[in-house]
């Protein structure tokens, strides 16, 4: 198969760390050293060898990635000239990738996701991979563990092998009764945006669904590889739909029949929030985390349940606390209750409405 | 009269800010922008001009006084070649100002305390100077307003004129139970560390108590101004006894009935911790106080009764969090806990267990 890694999203409520220039993906927040993109890659690498793994990026990104995965191939570090939304950037990948092999079967994953069990995961890609053969366009969706409000979610059909159930519906982001109710009703599972299928398969859809999204990438495909294909990118790019590709293409294709699902249980994380990445990387109860690991730069007397993230030579020291959210940054410095973590955009969006740029 | 400012001591517990290279006095503490010292300075510039105001301190905070206070003669700041307690600074000031004038009154007062009515200390300060000429070591005691256990206390014997009292006895930092005692009981007040006396008054009762010490700096002041001074000053000075001038002095006088005491009503405060400094700068209940007044270094969402203390062009954010101090430096970072404000002084104990001397 073929891997694609669109690499896109700032992450705004893991500022200070995350921020435009520098999005969440290229952080070492997996606890281990590496980088979130760098996790990702490590985690496909079983299923697709370098040579058949994308990423869809934009420019100012290009340089990071390439230094952080030295193995990828640079021609496979595909540019967006400007951000035109998830189905213009993996539209973009399939179309490439069906032009050198038309029988391709390609996976979509962000490049900013934790997976607890990498071999359950892999399985479970496997699976998709046996499914998409047929020509369905596969998700991966998440065996919920509590009442998120946060995803959106996808409702189980019929089944469909052994392993999984076609898509009645994409739902959006419930409120918090709805989220309830469906997690006792069984039969939901959380959207986490990744995607199997054929490239053709996916292809025809967009064609049928998002007409001029599809001649347009077909257009940029086509010359991809010839000289002309830098001036027919900068060219056609600008003019393709803004559109999410949940709504460009799953929806449709599931009200259709063609979107099949099997159900992840290998434990997944979107690393929304400070809180999250918190939960997901204490190893104990009422531990503190210390981001990068190294446990002589947090000073402690008396802390909690809190996660500390040093971002320079910089000691943090902290005395009585618990539950807080500590980032050192060189321009900026968060403190945080971790019920709080979802309130960190609200200072984002007060830094952009103060027009403090440097701080975003 | 002439004005003495002893100025030593680190303030560990205002760590990461206050540092033994660059303590308390030297920093921005006021709410205003001046330094601790600046304030101290200009509080008692009404009561002696600057060729009869000293400062006693290291060498290592001789250029730092000189630059804050460009209109002290630099010939009026007095190097201690070490630290040899309170007994021997303040000594050596009154040696030094007693041989230039032998019927001077002089007053000593911490380099690093805060003030909330300046009018009514210098009137304070004036009683005590008029109850001095009659050769009684004064000091100025803090009406208590608190069951303070941080602090030793004065115990009030018999009316001294007007204003004042003959002090009975000095008490060590008491429980709380024997401060609360203390308080419902009255007749006791803080001992803050300021006194007014007549130098040959106070060298008699030095040369009464402590004769060696006596001899050394009376050796050192008579050499003070000649060619020499400088080798009789490092050749004595390491012979000094090291002792805190409550002990050396005024606790014996007061068993010989030769100290009296002026209630000071004027808003004291030692700036002792982060909470204390917060309780002093607050405006209004439940606000926020931001030290050196520019409330656009922090940035808030639902945040309370806090001190932010920026450091350098780094925001600091904060969500979410009551009751809390945050302090930034260059080289390490404080979250604490107002009520754990004590416990900081902890933090730099570990820094010195670990030999992180560049954090100290």
């Amino acid at each position: 198969m073929y891997v694609v890694i669109p690499a896109g999203g700032s992450g705004t409520r893991l500022w200070p760390l995350s921020r435009a220039a520098n999005p969440k993906f290229l952080h070492p927040l997996t606890g281990d050293g590496r980088t979130l993109i760098q996790a990702t890659i490590d985690r496909l690498a079983a299923l697709a060898p370098p040579e058949r793994t994308f990423v869809v990026t934009g420019g100012a990104h290009v340089a990071s990635i390439a230094r952080q995965i030295p193995d990828l191939p640079e021609a496979n570090i595909l540019v967006e000239p400007s951000q035109r939304d998830s189905a213009a950037a993996i539209g973009l990948a399939a179309a490439i990738i069906a032009r050198r092999d038309p029988a391709a079967i390609m996976g979509s994953f962000h490049a900013d996701h934790l997976v607890r069990d990498e071999e359950l995961f892999r399985e479970t890609v496997r699976l998709a991979t046996r499914a998409a053969r047929d020509g369905l366009l596969m998700t991966i969706g998440i065996a919920p563990t509590a009442p998120e409000t946060g995803y959106g979610y996808i409702q189980q059909g019929a089944p469909l092998g052994a392993a999984g159930y076609r898509v009645r519906q994409f739902e959006e982001k419930p409120s918090r009764e709805r989220a309830a109710a469906w997690l006792a009703e069984g039969g939901y599972l959380w959207n986490s945006g990744m995607f199997v299928w054929r490239c053709a398969a996916f292809l025809d859809e967009l064609a049928r669904q998002q007409p001029a999204l599809h001649a347009g990438l077909t257009a940029v495909a086509a010359d991809w590889d010839t000289p002309e294909g830098e001036e027919t990118l900068a060219r056609v790019w600008p003019t393709l739909p803004k559109v999410a590709i949940d709504v460009a293409v799953l929806e449709g294709a599931a009200a259709a029949g063609r979107v099949g699902t099997i159900p992840g249980h290998f434990g997944w994380n979107d690393v929304g929030d400070w809180d999250t990445l918190a939960t997901v990387l204490a190893q104990a109860t009422d531990e503190n985390v210390v981001l990068g690991g190294d446990r002589s730069r947090h000073l402690a007397v008396d802390t909690h349940n809190s996660l500390i993230a040093p971002g320079s030579e910089r000691i943090i020291a902290t005395v009585g606390v618990r539950d807080l959210i500590v980032v050192d940054t060189p321009d900026a410095v968060l403190v945080c209750a971790r019920d709080r973590a979802q309130d960190v955009k609200q200072l984002v969006e007060t830094l952009k409405a103060q027009e403090r740029a440097l701080h975003l």
